[in-house]
């Protein structure tokens, strides 16, 4: 999710497709783009990654403007679902309004029902139309888009990070608990950036000013300053998701004012300190597990190695083989670097376990490179709960952590021996960072009051945990 | 414009898509396909024709169902207007709707602004959005999505026909003039089909029944017969568009009861007998003056002849050279044939003149084949009025009969002589059938009262005369 | 089959794709382009039709010159073929060369065979790179690459046309017998051109100049006229391929003298003449059987009239329904115009029958359509005989004719009347053109010896007689 | 480069798919397979990267077989090269063959010139053709085509690796100074492969066997063992290609019985050793100086750390943006992690400095994200010589260090110190490889006598150093 407010017409459009290259891993399913030529708005969204969904020519038809917006998506199962990307587009008397949205509205259920019994027709099946519905009922009534974002977040509960364009503002604004992070950048020609992560910010050389507090809604406006509203703010518990630090930020972010990189190998750290091994070799699963295995090593003393060798060139497009698909699939992308492994006791780390199938060949192609012994260490708790603030998690059935012991996973993936990060130190990951996570999906208990039924909207606009085992 | 209520679930999907390409003429910007699945419908549409927008993996995925509707657009200039594509697709408390329309609303702009100010949000600029709306704030007061329709009606001014989909029935309308087509048909095993024109009856094998009446809602539901209501019936001056049997509609379609093929044959013999020439051979314009050549040649005696040989391999992507375009784009379609012209006084039959570059072209091809005169006979009468029932023919301005006496277009173009259809001829082309035609954009009078200032939105979902000349 | 030699530097590529459109229906299974820049040549050639295979990117890269020469081509079934895609491009010390070619060699194997044993290896499967390697053979030992072309024409029997490009010329030559067509044209700069059919010359506004004799070897070089060697002209017994005139030639071409349009309307009067039919209208099959239908019309002076309208939409993209699929496809592309035989007796014009499938299916439309009586009269005697040279006309076996009478024919087709034109008069279709036409098809008698077994290497460069059921 | 030898009809082509997956990094100009299917050879190839050229229809058309070769080629600037991709497939009289070439003949053109003039043909420009006829004609002297291919190597000067594969062998053979890589391996079912490198082993589970030795030519043939011919063994001074350890294979190949992930890591050591530097971290430009880097940091004692973030989804389709091109481009693919560097003194390890422009953004990156101070080490001695044996460095004159000291290099790419590794420690990195290495392109020295001028031919097949810059 980026938005970018220039002083002047610029090249807008450009800057927020790299930007949304620097967050595709936020979401792969769709993406999108709206721009803003002095109060006209265009805007292009499909399904696929950024390189399928943009070309030179549908950049060049966006062309030029002083405000952009873009979102990249990651969505539930299900084809065709074109009309739920995003930037949302909306036309009112008031003004027109693109509006992107991470996260998951609790009450999103209720306030449909109750608008679409007073005439309101819906176009999606997202969370993200009903905020823009309660914003634009809202508009009505007040005097300003800012004011209308404001009176409509009195409405929603739940996990949602907005960037807003209207004709001559943007805004973003951020959920009470600030569950998912949304930062302000600035260009060095003063123009203001809102990001959900850091990393969109260093692709463009723009300066990382602060974070939008949990409750706060921030306007930018070309010409001007940025202004803040904190009605919201410490209207609510506080609880980022941890599991933006464990997995789903990239490491070269910076959320809440913590390092991603520090807070995994610091999660590497605590591992080293709670459940030591002796091993000659520390290594990484790619790419995830690498930063938590150079804090392991630093920790136990146990020297760093390149383990596996990544195939780059294996994409979407690869045409699997019938048989043995698994193992294949595996090996092609991931190969054993026998010169690191054999005749070593090895320690492998990796951010997660959730149905154990690829381990399991990742412990057994170590074996095949000649390891002597294969140790895994998970760099977060496992994942017992749902959650209801936008991370897609598989159902609790799927996940192995759900129906096994840690001890019968470790048969399961066939190591040597498994342990996992636990609770209490996942919350210590990120130090510089004084505030409380939401760690509800390891603990069952949610910073916020949560439905009794999962809600199905919850898949809407989260991110999905599954992508890795793909 | 296409629906088809089965009384099982079956392939509707394939039958609609076959329909879209017997529809394809009228709408070559987008289109799509909703397809109802036992009360659950999925839609796709895109901007593109037919093939390019469906292939196997899209129908596979909208799957098979009891009902499906679908539609073909042909829309103004501007690229990246995919959410303006139909079917319209909108989900709601009293059930989802797919939407398909032809025509043009006269009062749509104020219909618009009126439930803005009531909350209501738009996603596209069409009439489609606005009609889809009127129907559903009507559900909210009415026991029925067909009593809905019904008052709405009462509240939209203009031209439509309208096929609707909802999770239980299939409903078609047509404004009470009965501006654009719309015919029932049926396939052996009892299923129930509008369609725009009856040549999507015939390609899928089905019965044509009869056109829905001006003003009439005709409601198809699994497993029923038809019902009728005729509220609407006999409260406007009717007027089917003449230049449906001019221009739009196929030559074997049977429009309101009259055959396209022969109205255009007829056109020819009235050409005959009001602007006879003595010549050699008759020859059409391929493809759309080939029908009127023959009725000139049976009327006036003079042989019919094949004047021209089409490339049916020049498409879209063809990469025109630099220079001379417009003649060597022409030129690479049609080649004269020598073998009929050469030494012969010719008589070429068009059905229409827009801007006059084209006919140019090709009076000097015939030339340069040999001919020794060209006269040009068109079957229509020249444009010089704006329509705002649906056809997007070009401003006043640009229009060669609004600028030129029919003596200087005959020089500008080349011809020995040039002469139109009359007004009169006009209205007598489809005998067969008893109603009076709108004949506004050949004489400036319409058949119900029509704004002053031609509306924006009379673009939206019309066909192009323009395409034609490109 | 098309070359071009300027004077200059000039868009010689452009020019050549153009002629490629207008020639696209001599062969759709590949094509390509070469180019000639002051001696560096550049060539491009893949599977597909014309707009496949060249984009602007690919004509782009192709550049200027002064020279280009370009092939479509028709081959067999077999994927993956796209090595013998033309213009074949070879190196040689003595100058490369892209060498295009239309027919079959006859001793292609033979020759084939001892080449190898001296050493030539082989690209490809086709004729034409026999052709090539004799040229090149023949060039170690002559002073010029004409010389080695009319010594390579001493070996090689059969059937060919050719257009050679080395970097200093140009080159046509035929077969002695001249049994494909290769006409020569002029542009008004003075540029000299080669084409398979004059209608290649009309698309790009070029003079027709003649023929190429039948065992002619014509040369055109930048800057300077045409130069002719007639070494081997009037060695062998003549033989244009009839079925030029009856089914492969486009209408407006001019092949060695003779319209094919009258050809075409020829054969339409000797079968009015032959086996006239009491009738109501006359209509052909489109598009293939319409100008032989306006014959058969002026000579019977049975009214012409449009029995059939053509779906222009449907291509090669299009998804067939599961079943009924040879019914449904026919009438997805054909509609009977009711208007037309409705209560008529219909005289149906066709070119040819083949497997006698698809006309099945256009007797039943026309009887669904209201016909009361089907008479067919094809403008074709029936195939029953192999061709060697050049056409690939289906194995004995699965031809119609060749298992049934015409009388069962009748019935299979369900036709109230069946009758081919005769083999005397097919050879009166052209008169304007003196010489005698191969009939090796309709008789099994052939201009110059042939093979007892029909030879493998025949499929290679024809031009498929199937491709008009699909 | 890839050859698989099964004792029965089996998924050859997807073994071979799957094995240029791994062997992409060697060339990503164009790839093909061929296979053998009792005999008939089926073959596809075309310009592009795997996924680019091979999708399940292709797949599905190569079908299964007994044996297949498989090649990815790494070739010079110019388009439309379609015909120069391997495996080239030739037929003759004596069998067709595919071969593949990875190399480059010193003395191709003498040896193409004289065979033009006995009447060889060429198709393509590429040395590999040059070969593929000097085994062709020396097959119609020789009993068999492995010694025909030995008689070929008589007259073949350079670096040549090749897999051959006629309708009932697979071939593999090496120049006798083994210059490029060619390993052996086996599956499990006791399939023969031969393969450039061991990871294309590993990727289908293949267990690694031993190199061919220089001059060396191993036959396989479906069920029968392998056979070895010797003859050119020892016939010349040895020289592997020292850039195969420092470029161009990949860390977890096995080339001539030494690790390249050692070998690279002990480049770093050395370095370390020769080279070193007060400092806080050392890290690696990724992917290719990562390797490095570990070493130096083991041999230094100064921490491993991850310096920067490489954006997974920048690939072909990105599109630039207009201005600042190379730096925007750089910081759009690596991000550089201040918390690794901020406040450090930093060893950043490169694997070589080509134009010198790349480096100067990374250098500068890391000083705006906090750097104190940036130490360059790079893991290769500076090429300052052309390279005749396959590898397609830059021309002498573009090349950074032929125009400008150490010293000065320092200067222009703003580092606060520079050092390469020097020459007699590259020749030590393999150390469990006892054979000399060709360091000629650092030295000037070769093992065998080169061109006086550089011929152009050497761009053939050789693989690219400068795509890494790009």
């Amino acid at each position: 999710m980026f938005g970018i407010c220039c002083n002047r017409e610029s090249d807008v459009v450009h800057m927020t497709y790299q930007a949304l290259y620097a967050l595709q891993h936020r979401g792969q399913e769709s993406c999108g783009i709206a721009v803003n030529n002095d109060g006209v708005i265009k805007h292009y969204s499909d399904v696929g990654l950024v390189p399928d969904v943009f070309n030179a020519r549908v950049l060049g038809e966006l062309g030029t403007g002083d405000m952009a917006v873009g979102h990249t998506r990651s969505a539930v199962k299900g084809e065709l679902s074109r009309q739920d990307s995003q930037p949302l587009y909306l036309r009112h008397v008031k003004g027109p309004m693109a509006l992107c949205h991470n996260g998951s509205i609790v009450n999103a259920r209720a306030l449909r029902e109750a608008m679409e019994l007073k005439g309101t027709v819906f176009h999606t099946s997202t969370d993200s139309e009903v905020i823009a519905y309660a914003i634009t009922h809202a508009r009505l009534r007040t005097p300003s888009i800012e004011a209308a974002v404001v009176e409509a977040m009195g409405q929603l509960e739940g996990a949602y990070s907005l960037v807003i364009m209207s004709p001559r503002k943007l805004i973003a604004a951020r959920d009470p608990s600030g569950f998912r992070p949304l930062c302000i950048g600035q260009l060095s020609d003063g123009s203001f950036i809102f990001a959900s992560e850091s990393c969109a910010l260093d692709t463009l050389g723009a300066r990382y000013l602060r974070d939008v507090e949990p409750g706060e809604v921030v306007i930018a406006s070309p010409g001007d300053g940025l202004r803040s509203i904190t009605t919201h703010c410490g209207t609510q518990k506080l609880g980022l998701c941890a599991f933006e630090f464990v997995y789903i930020a990239r490491p070269d972010s910076v959320v809440d004012g913590a390092s991603v990189h520090i807070a995994r190998q610091n999660a590497g750290r605590f591992l080293a300190q709670d459940s030591p091994v002796e091993a000659d070799v520390v290594i990484g699963a790619p790419d995830s597990g690498l930063d938590a295995a150079l804090g392991f090593s630093k920790e136990s003393g146990i020297p760093y190695g390149v383990g596996f060798i990544k195939n780059r060139y294996i994409g979407r497009t690869f045409i699997q083989p019938d048989q043995n698909q698994r193992e294949a699939s595996v090996r092609l992308k991931l190969n054993a670097l026998a010169a690191t492994v054999s005749g070593k006791r090895v320690v492998l780390i990796d951010d997660s376990i959730v149905r154990g199938t690829t381990i399991s060949v990742v412990v057994d192609l170590l074996r095949q490179a000649g390891a002597t012994e294969v140790h895994v260490r998970v760099a977060a708790p496992p994942f017992r709960y749902p959650c209801y603030f936008g991370v897609d998690v598989d159902s609790r059935e799927s996940l192995i952590a759900n129906s096994y012991t840690t001890e019968e996973i470790n048969n399961i993936i066939g190591a040597d021996s498994l342990a996992y990060l636990s609770i209490e130190a996942v919350k210590k990951i990120a130090p510089t960072r004084s505030r409380a996570f939401c760690v509800g999906c390891f603990t069952g208990q949610y910073p916020v009051p949560t439905p009794q039924v999962l809600p199905k909207s919850r898949f809407e606009t989260g991110i999905s945990a599954q992508q890795k085992e793909e």
